[in-house]
């Protein structure tokens, strides 16, 4: 089985209690239950990560890119950056440095198009693959289902 | 069945011509066809418009408001409108006047994150569900694959 | 009778379906239906158009130039030209091309500066006589009593 | 009768001396003459002030407030505050604390949008009903019309 | 002889109407006629096409696009986009998607660059081999110079 | 006994009329009596002053200088500028002309970070010891709070 | 002897109060007298006026309008309109109004070039003859001393 | 006795050092001890915590949320988020989130008004209930003291 | 036979050296050679001057001003500013003050809004007749092509 | 006789060639011979330089400071920098490195707050005693009289 | 032996792996041994950290701060920032208050100002002695060099 | 020996003169000997070349080009732009035509980041290898070091 690993930076261990209105009353635990359980319908082992700390969001970053190196296959990374999305140049580069194994496609649960401004513009994405928003936990079923397609098209 | 509309903006038609390197050789056509089988497997059966013109894309969505409101069913459409997508407020408008009976996904086949400035920023996207972008055709399958998600948890 | 027209640019023939709570709940037609009659009590007899596209409206614009020309009456416009009103300039253009036959003042229903910030800005007010904004349907008919003014002072 | 109030700011009075060929040889008191005789056609007491003061234009829109709050009878305003318009956010928030008792009607005799740059932005019709420009004299007379639809409606 | 297309954008068709002190009396079928008939003198033969909408210009382009492609000669194009120069991304991303076939010469009548503030930067033109503006119906002319000149070059 | 001035600018005397859902329906006359009697419990003789005018609030502001020159004693200001916070840069001039001996303490009854844009930047503050904002009425008892801890120190 | 008036606006009637370092130890009434013995060597009669209220330096202009119209002198004005330089634009307006018979030269005692980035700017000075900064209390002198020139030459 | 914390930011802990000059001698652990010992005069049982680390910054927070929710006590919070407070949209994310349990006061102990420019605005103080900055180690005690307010009136 | 001049500013002397790929091999002298042979077929008699100092530029079009004056005859200027196209207000007042005895056609070999941000600006363009860009060694052919339908025009 | 040098950068000479209009018909040359005629009555030898180069202006600068270094006797300076005025930081820089023996005014004849933006703003002026526009030849006069007033107060 | 410290931030331990193409193929602690063999050289016992996280780097430079109290020698800095360099203000705080102690020389492998907009300003530069970029390893060594200089002229 | 040049540009020569407080008390001819020197040591021989003029620098720039073309050995170019580095886009164009055989390093005596706004953004950089700022005379030596490094990677 092919690792996929899923990312979420700060905050986001706070689904579910941050805002019980917006995303439904499921914690965050549930949640990634949900989405291994739902990365193993297609065929991946999905490894979870989440912290609050920019540096050591590289840190796993760079692991990952060691690890692939190791074992010779690319890691797939749906990562939620959290606010680091419209101001982490340090994120963006360590996206940068580690795609070539660790390809990553970006997503977010909520519509940031349509929050605040700063939230309009993200300085990661650039260094991903492409970004999903707006659809809640499916956003990250999205990005599983696109890293599969890749897998099966022979480009992942 | 439930009826799902694809449309494609400005240029979007020229897809397999424009730019023959950057996503694969398919042509248009072709392309429509396999989104439509894709929806097929779904369970949805997907209409596909395409229009360079502003004023037709609005008329468009407006023909389906009308539609749903006939048949009581909302209809889900998977929108790349294209360029219109960073500065049409009249597009903009016309998503925010239709959405409760045709929702709508932004789509791009191309990371826009990482493209001219001026393509960072959509003023569609904030009147629509959530978007999606680079990761080519599958762009457009993701989408499809969030309605489905959305209708089996009864939110469509 | 004079001839005035009413000028509606896109998704202002959404009216009544758009935002019911906002505007009563009168639809679009109806809309007409007042106006043409409160027109009539003016002395004007009110022709009506509406078109979601850009070049649509040019091309009426300038037919109502060759009209005036051909009657040598000019042809009083009211015109809401809906979102175009913040990036069209060609709209712009085109009022400017007419505007010694085809006289417009610009109306909204809604306040446009409690609005979005893109909404606070009109590029094409400053080739019409003058603009009203907030007041609803009353907006049209306060241009047409302008109008009437105008007749009645012999500027028309 | 109702009473309503024609409010002047900076340099208003000045009309007639100004500006001559702008707006016609018609001196300021002979223009508030003539508007008090419109509003009286329409079933209205006009009251005029004018001020250069930003001060005592926000004392007077808080004596109208007492008074309204006197008589249980809303006093409309009919506001055309000069060059405030564009950077007196005191007169902004004077207007948004008195608005449900004294609404009001920005207007200009001049088409702001086709004049100087910073004259295209208001910031005091955000709280404002809404606001008419371009029309000489005919801009008051304007306001005072949409204040007789709005009393008919029952909106007043 | 192979064909040149000559393209105006919206409000190009009221030349001669529009601003008679500015470009002279000649009326814009005059002019057609005389750029055909200057055309003519170079070895190309002229074809006139305009519209108000953005939509059918980038029609227009992709039809040229296909014939192109179908006879196997490049379709030189002098083009005057109107205001759609100024902000019209969809016809931007039409040139480029066509230039290899259609390529494009940007001309206008007038010396935008001493004009309004918004008519300095052209978004189109960074998709055409080059622009010429300022020298009133010369312009048109300069760019079928400028063809001839490649096509002399074996550039076309 | 100390005196110390507590200030208000425009529309503040509006408390408890403009916004009785945000601040409670306590008029702006017993604010500033229990303002007072807080005063007093911290040795301050208190003395309330309010104007809707920017040139009238310097003009006081020049008179407490005057004053604190006579008596040789300082007079702390307690001063929450209202609107003029965010433009009067007539108001911060006078501030410094006077700081030596009407050290003033900036106060806001919202969190001014927490609404329009506009009212994130304070001009005047600069010109101030420092800054409270967002406790509602408790911001004027910090700043007197903070003076005694002044005075306590030998620093008034 | 003709009239002129220096007219100082917010703050300047703190002159040598203020800022004793700047500009010596000279107070207000001082300068005010020296100033108006100087105007009488160049033969003319000088009236001081100093107000810390855009409203009253309105009111004040159009008095000497009046004034000036009346006796069908023109009145040199020498203005110093402190703070209200950078940014009212109802005292522009004001001096717009007034100028043909109150023409006016903008002084300041500082440099303002050489201070905050939002003194660079004046607005006022666009409707005034021209501008002297930077001298001190000579800079009134040499507003003086130009208004000589122009009354020599038949300019005033 | 209720649970206070003070929470420093960056550098913060240098207090003492980076500046003698600024804030007089006393160094970081004596400004904690004096702290304490002013929140137990308020009944407050004062916790101190400080970090470097915006990741750790924000586990801390969520640990107060947890502890609060545990105890059913909310847990006031005085914060100094050192230059994090101009750009940490993780840090007002993390205060968005936990701040119906843990409500904050923003402090300050220089006037960041009057430094640097990118000093000017807050992003954290947004979702903090308020802002004091600008008296040296008393911001701290101005904000205990609001929170005893608080208290004492049944908020918090 | 009339005096055509060519003029060439920083950095053209170095075509063919600069950037071999860009321009084709051929060097700087042999493209004057050809410019001027391509001017004598249209009649002109052309001069060249090329200078990297803004200074030696401005004292040429001066020199070329008193020479038309002298002779009667006005002199056509096909003028490459090089970079000082984008910030020299010096060369844009100086072409300002020649431009009726000396009128000016501003050229670009390279298509200067397809390149860096800073290059689509023209500051000089505005004090010519018009431009022309992007058509290499044509581009200097097309201004002469136009100065002789200008003179062919009675225009020159 | 203190020498005092009037120095005028790019295009003053063509003063009176260039605009006729504006300045009346009085030539340089003659413009020159007044200004060295107004300084003698004042006790001044005035040194003439003019050059359209802003290296020449420069080294003109450093010329005069070596020069009042050997002498020991400061050179004032009125200096019309043209429209190196806006751009010119190395002229900037020249001023403030020579400025303790050479202090210069900058004036300009036209009132440069009243024409194009770009001219609002005086990077050179920052580093000049004071500055003067508006007032046409006056200007200059204007200058020198203020240094006469400083070398009697003793401070030239 | 002086003690100096290289400091490298996010993802500069990513050097030889990240682009190999642009740095040679050396690894990472290839580089940090050759450079402290080059530091040998002067004189210097170089020590060597890094970090990804924005606040284990500000602890670090305050632990060298105490270490430096501690021996009473100054520790030399050489900082890569890494992307922090473009918007970390409390690195540039942190730099700020070590200064006196640990003065730092900022450097950057590649040439910032010849990439990404963002990357051409740094903040953290302000409070470090220079900058060194664009030299690869080089830019290390030289500002070691730079810190011996210093350390001669007695200035370390 | 190796020529390399040390390029001086507005102002530089009068270093030891503008501020003697900043750099020591040495004069720029002694720095200039001084810089010799330390070039000698590494084997370059050094040539020195200031210039106040823009366009005496491309001169100078380009008579570098054609020397190294002749002699067939690049020549290292030291450069210190003065203000140039901010604005001026030739020489910018210039150091890109000239590069291949004269590679420069720009260097700065003063820390730029930490100066004015205007000074942090160099526009010459981005056409050098890379750039040293703030380490007085030594910023040349350290390029002057680094010239030496490249040419022992065989580099130069």
């Amino acid at each position: 089985m092919r690792k996929l690993v899923i990312v979420n930076g700060p905050n986001n261990n706070f689904y579910g209690i941050r805002n019980k209105g917006q995303y439904g009353n499921q914690l965050y635990a549930d949640l990634v239950e949900e989405l291994k359980e739902y990365g193993a319908t297609l065929g991946f082992e999905v490894e979870s990560f989440q912290s609050n700390g920019e540096g050591a969001l590289i840190d796993y970053f760079q692991s990952l890119y060691y690890e692939a190196e190791k074992t010779g296959k690319k890691i797939p990374m749906v990562l939620n950056p959290g606010a680091y999305t419209h101001y982490s140049y340090a994120l963006m580069d360590a996206l940068e440095s580690v795609h070539t194994l660790v390809p990553a496609i970006e997503v977010h649960m909520s519509n940031i198009q349509g929050r605040d401004n700063f939230r309009h513009i993200s300085v990661t994405a650039a260094e991903c693959l492409g970004q999903v928003s707006g659809m809640g936990k499916t956003s990250y079923k999205m990005a599983m289902f696109a890293f599969k397609q890749l897998e099966e098209e022979g480009n992942l």
